[in-house]
């Protein structure tokens, strides 16, 4: 059988970069061709990054995302790798669509350019757009109605962009037209738990398809949004032939026997399904036999550690590209800041991590020697200031008492931080956690203060568990452990008058997080809540109180989805509204 | 020609309260059998109001829409109006729609009920659905496919749902069907000068459709949205045969005269484009003979009144449907917190506002005694707290200096606006215009504090134009002008450093705005705006400001849209991007 060498290139882009997204490219095909590689397949949407969302429809993203396709297309040929075809995501336009209501401006497609031979060969627009959670494709592109059979080395190849794979058609379509291989460029965000959901509709389209197929995915953080990477490559019969690590880059080269490309013509009028498929032959020859080379395939990170690795990959990212270096958070000692602490010196060298401790009247012994002892732990820098003094003058003007005496503190240390943000370039960060969020059990201009959340998708029962991991796994590499004990065992507490507990406010948080699961995670009506045994006084108690937090959630920093469905896109409701579930 | 008695109920309803949206449908339905009505028509999305957004794929809240839309009917004729035909909005469900990936979650849909004699005699979802700007009604629903006609005292009655009469179709499809009245729930946001947009749709549409077109709309303040009303009936020829005032609930009645029906008998078969036409006969005889009112035509507000009625109604109804009662905010003698309290003073009473002056070392005394200026002439409540040694508790501890000493003392203003909202339960609002919101010329978790911004969508020039016009509607109907004359005057400053002002950061007010309404409002891509023959230099520093301030603008409160392209839904871009638009 005639032999390919793919290679799945599992990259970090960023939206907007039309350039420095076309220079991994170069970079990438530059590789793949050293290393002999037939077909190098990017992931979707590689030269504007994704999502782009309503600067799809700008005409001069537009125009600038087609000319950088062109002229990328002549660079590989001008930088020796032009013999490489390279599947290259890109936005488009749809020549034939009209303007009108209902289509949207400029008539966006989320296509990818086959380039080969210093020339775009191949063009192909998404079929199926993502029209729910984060998606909002069906607002920003125009489906395409083509499918292409490119053949490469005598072997045919078919395309699918990402959602396509989850419908029936692609599959199917490349059966009909005898492909051997199957390539889908992705752009698939992570989520907690979901991977085997990926490697198994894999494989099952691989078995509909009778063909190989290929996974490719983007790795990186972007706003809301973690690429976890996974991309992965699969037999007829589902089984991995290879596999990417994840959330990091990665040129993934997988070695393919196929079968040869039945002799079928160009013929404009082949047609599946709603689809029309269009052959180009590449080269119908196939490529002279090679050794291959032996099976990469990572191992799957545990479940905490690829948790704990998303939540990095997104912080690094959002500080990155927004052009920060360091970041600055209060650190009160308790569990929250702890970890995003110890989050942050992951991602960015502790010599990038500034902590302010900013002790009041009510605040403990220990949280103070906590975060002390964190700081010496990591090496990450303490800074003190008391707020004391400056609560003194604002009383002194404003006599305030109960809940608004305890808003007060938070929000004079948020005024701390902001200001030493502004004074030394770091991005403050929001401590909060998704528990937090879900009830509205936060200070706004408070402790939700920041430009990115690190832990916004982390309910707290899962804080916890993701500090105890961390501790476990530097123990296991012989390493100090970042968070003291003391941090993880104490009873939580916003220390705002004194003795107060989180006890006081909420219910457990064992209980708590299970309501939030059922009710906000997979989204059942209050009856099924309370089916699944919980106490209804509970789920009503605990339902208001979501119901009721939309407001702060919607002024709260951006953080990393790491969930099924986290407060962000994944969930829009209005502010204003006063439907309450019946018990 | 047979008569008809129809009623436009253009009415306020608020999201998620069924129970209090079914109640308004009573009440007009009393109204209007009280006045010899035959036919009523309520906006689209009735009973749960709109838009719900994510809330319309809650299964538990389908449930209960339809529950209400079923018991309404039934309590419509108990309540003695069961006479009255009663067109009503609400959330439905398709029965045939399967489950699955591009499919709303429990297929909701976007329905009418008519109601009659007690019970719902037809049904019809709305065919076409609104994608783009601030509408998000592909992500919520599936679409409808019949049209009903709908025989009352022998006239044919067709049935439209907002988005549809943009799209060509429901017209065709009334005149096809030889509909004589062709009636159109809607719920169509304010944008200012869109108006005539609407009658025009409307006349021509009637035209096509040879037939009378009602239009009926929604009232009142929804998040960001403000739904101004102005329903309107037009003749076969599109001559205005009646029109609602704007912003206000009414029921407005219009006598018709119209050809009875042509004998057509139920046909399950009857299809229009991709329609299935039902027909319902609900009575097939004329209505008696009797003396038609005399028409009303609400007169249109002038522009400057109908933008002012449209803050006026958006912080009203935001404030009310949210349980609040009364606004606080920081008065600092400028025109932006200037005209945001002649606002609020409008919309909930001078007993209702509270303003709080807070000068630091930096204030003119010119923008004090303008602040208590406007206190004395409008009545509302000025509370002075210098923030001097509270500036000077921070400094002790902090140091800062340059921007962050300036950000400092905007910050220090927001605690203390927030720590009287806590103490006394009033709403803060943010005083910022759309100018400083398009630039990032805003201090976050300073001025931009608030749980509501009324101005955020109007551009500095307008706002100076708007204070002219509310001084000058004072004088025409002899009140006291509530706007300082100095206010509007002065050249604008932050007042964070001595002798600051405005044009230190941002070209003046005319240019950016004209620039801003360029690339925003209607946007162009930079070349264009450069073509309408602005200098580029303006041009490139504008879109640079623009592009920047993508996440202050995130973080800033809600606020009523009243341009083409708001802030808000309308215009959603990532935060982390590096498109820079070519000059």
């Amino acid at each position: 059988m005639p032999q390919l060498r793919l290679a799945l290139a599992q990259v970090n882009a960023t939206v907007g970069d039309l350039a420095g997204n076309a220079d991994l490219v170069v970079e990438h095909c530059k590789d793949a061709a050293a290393r002999g590689v037939h077909l190098v397949v990017f992931p979707e949407m590689m030269l504007t990054g994704y999502p782009i969302e309503d600067l799809a429809m700008r005409a001069s993203l537009i125009k600038a995302s087609r000319a950088t396709a062109e002229s990328l297309a002549t660079r590989l040929q001008d930088e020796g790798c032009g013999d490489v075809v390279a599947v290259v995501g890109f936005l488009d336009h749809a020549e034939d669509s009209s303007q009108g209501f209902g289509i949207p401006k400029n008539a966006p497609l989320n296509s990818v350019a086959v380039m080969h031979g210093g020339r775009i060969v191949a063009r192909q627009a998404k079929h199926h757009l993502w029209n729910y959670g984060v998606g909002d494709e069906i607002r920003n592109f125009v489906p395409g109605h083509e499918i292409n059979i490119l053949q490469i080395g005598g072997i045919d190849v078919a395309l699918a962009i990402c959602e396509d794979l989850w419908r029936d058609g692609p599959s199917a379509a490349a059966k009909a037209a005898e492909a051997a291989l199957l390539v889908v460029p992705n752009g698939s965000p992570y989520e907690a738990d979901k991977d085997d959901v990926r490697l198994e509709l894999c494989s099952r389209r691989a078995r509909e398809g009778e063909c190989v197929l290929a996974y490719v995915n983007l790795v990186g953080g972007q706003d809301e949004l973690v690429f976890d990477g996974d991309s992965l490559v699969v037999d007829q019969d589902g089984s991995v032939l290879g596999r990417s690590g994840q959330f990091d880059p990665e040129l993934l080269v997988v070695d393919l026997d196929l079968p040869a490309a039945t002799p079928a013509m160009p013929d404009a009028e082949e047609r599946f399904g709603g689809l029309a498929i269009r052959r180009t032959i590449i080269s119908s020859e196939p490529f002279a036999a090679y050794e291959p080379l032996p099976v990469t395939q990572a191992e799957r990170m545990p479940r905490h550690q690829e948790i704990w690795t998303a939540l990095v990959t997104g912080l690094r990212d959002y500080v990155h590209k927004n052009g920060f270096s360091s970041v600055l958070f209060g650190m009160s000692g308790g569990i929250d800041s702890t970890l995003v602490a110890a989050i942050a010196v992951d991602a960015l060298g502790a010599d990038k991590v500034f902590g302010v401790s900013n002790p009041s009247a009510w605040s403990t012994e220990h949280s103070r020697s906590d975060a002390a002892e964190q700081a010496r732990r990591t090496g990450l820098t303490l800074q003190t200031v008391p707020i004391a003094p400056i609560f003194d003058a604002y009383q002194e003007a404003l006599h305030l008492d109960g809940l608004a005496e305890e808003n007060l503190q938070a929000r004079i240390r948020a005024v701390i931080w902001m200001g030493l943000s502004n004074q030394h370039g770091h991005l403050v960060l929001a401590c909060g956690n998704k528990s937090e969020l879900a009830t509205g059990y936060s200070t706004i201009y408070g402790d939700a203060v920041g430009g990115y959340a690190p832990i916004k998708d982390v309910p707290k029962t899962l804080v916890w568990e993701l500090a105890r991991w961390r501790n476990a796994y530097a123990v296991e590499r012989g390493e100090t452990p970042p968070i003291p004990e003391g941090t993880i065992s104490k009873p939580p507490s916003a220390e705002l008058r004194p003795g107060q507990l989180d006890s006081d406010s909420l219910p457990p948080y064992d209980q708590l997080d299970a309501v939030l699961d059922a009710y906000v995670e997979r989204d059942l009506g209050s009856a099924d809540v309370i089916a699944e045994g919980f106490d209804p006084a509970l789920v009503e108690r605990v339902i208001g109180l979501v119901d009721r937090a939309e407001y702060k959630r919607r002024q709260y920093p951006p953080g990393p989805k790491v969930s099924r469905r986290n407060f962000g896109r994944d969930r829009r409701v209005p502010i204003t509204h006063r439907w309450r579930e019946k018990l």
